[in-house]
């Protein structure tokens, strides 16, 4: 029997389901919709059947589930998640394990993009890695000496939510100032918007037939690659202030690798150049020049492959 | 033949000795002067002399060196150290190897006090420990999954170098806003000093018999428990700084323990209660209440002991 293993990414709005094989190949692809609303007790049951639709579902020998939030991952429960709440506390593990035979283990979705990136972007060598998922929120997946890193009690990796504005707005998590308050998908569609309305020419209102609340990172991508001066400035805006907390974990964490995943970093070069320059002008020089930082060439298949 | 340690503290104002048991008990002492400009080719055959002449050195299987700097630890190499400029590049552990005939392991002296904080104030027990260095400069040591954590080229923990305020004044690492650059020894003192220019009213000049550069983190200290106002404010906004790091480095690291060492952490409570005010109020809830921060209880001895 083949060894392959079913991998789940488990979002707010869409499920994506892969069947992989060790090396992280995908074998076979599946989806289904998810909302901000879902009731776990309706989705779970439809997420059993889809999976053991699969035409390669026999030769899986075990399940690795992807969901952001809190992850209680020795229990196999999920703790409390932003995108989903009627799902906090449900033991997403016990009942995927019944529904499907065989061992699931689930995580946090930005710990199951780093472990994906350490087989996919770094083919399992850097022994060090930091893996940053750019979003609606920021989040992050840290690999140590060859290992997932889960910290205590499993919360380890929260990237986004380093200050580098202690006095700057308040966050969702209620802090002030946290990186993913500036750089969060909405926030610089927000800097957009708000340019705009205080009579910034751009070419974005165009893009989105004047419907501003249509701005997203995608639009601004489109705009900035014709150079509209706005939507590059706010892709600059969002490499510095990412290249901040970047330097910072150069700093503590010393990675041989930063590996950058998400809708948001799909800009390419647009935020990676500005990451590199802040990285350089603040880090310390010898684990600046020892950490190579990259966009992820695998951003939709991290969270599935990392799961599997 | 018991098996006991050396371990040297390398500092830029002494040199401490201490054989340790293998549980971090300090059976016998020695420590002799050192300075910015001293020479290690006069300074290693001194210390050399001096460990061969202590009493239970026959005892001894293996020595530890924890010195400020960045240290290549494989190959027991000095790479750079801001505090021992004629030190840069030398092989520090081959000398002492040949000079005292058994095996030896150097290292940054933030990384000896956090490994011995894990084993003196911890009880070798808390898998991911944090320890904090507080003096002249903000240094920082990383312990993940119960061993010493060094990164890639050996620089992780660079903590006091955590940006807290990205357009601040600049540090001597050349980043700006660099927490050690708000509360690094001399910083405090300064901040002291300003605010006496600036007509402040204080007991601190009376302490130091009007000379105001003989303001240290001690005289602040004494000061605070006299009730000076200054000095308190002084010693909360070091607090508030330093929580500001804590609470990422809980987000991050998520430690189960993290340990302030250090000259200016004496200042117990004065320090540690605005810290906890501040974790609490940024970091998140579930890793902050895993987290116990503490003032360590070994300060002098937690370079030698970690080191050994």
């Amino acid at each position: 029997m083949t060894n392959f293993f079913l991998g789940i990414d488990l979002g707010g709005t869409e499920v994506k389901l892969a069947i992989a094989d060790a090396k992280g190949n995908i074998i076979e692809q599946s989806s289904m919709p998810n909302s901000f609303t879902s009731d776990p007790k309706k989705i779970l049951p439809q997420l059993i059947k889809r999976a053991n639709n699969m035409k390669y579902i026999n030769k899986v020998s075990g399940t690795g589930v992807g969901v952001a939030g809190d992850v209680d991952q020795k229990k196999g429960v999920l703790r409390f998640s932003p995108n989903l709440p009627k799902w906090s506390g449900i033991p997403i593990g016990k009942i995927l394990k019944n529904g499907l035979k065989h061992r699931v283990v689930i995580d946090n979705d930005a710990n199951a993009a780093a472990w994906g990136a350490f087989w996919l972007d770094a083919g399992g060598k850097a022994q060090n890695l930091v893996c940053i998922t750019l979003g609606t929120g920021v989040g992050g997946g840290i690999i140590c000496n060859g290992k997932l890193y889960h910290g205590t009690t499993g919360s380890a990796g929260e990237i986004g939510h380093i200050t580098i504005d202690p006095l700057g707005p308040k966050c969702n998590c209620g802090n002030h100032g946290c990186v993913e308050r500036f750089i969060g998908a909405a926030y610089l569609s927000e800097a957009a918007v708000s340019a705009i309305k205080n009579g910034r020419k751009s070419i974005l209102p165009g893009l989105v037939g004047g419907r501003l609340d249509r701005i997203t990172p995608r639009i601004l991508d489109i705009a900035a690659h014709k150079n509209d001066k706005l939507a590059n400035e706010i892709w600059q805006f969002a490499g510095e202030k990412l290249g901040i907390i970047i330097a910072d974990l150069v700093n503590i964490i010393n990675p041989e690798k930063v590996v950058l995943a998400g809708g948001v970093s799909k800009a390419d070069g647009l935020i990676l150049k500005p990451v590199i320059e802040t990285v350089k002008k603040r880090a310390f020089k010898m684990p600046a020049r020892a950490c190579h930082i990259v966009i992820s060439k695998y951003t939709q298949k991290l969270g599935v492959v990392g799961a599997a």
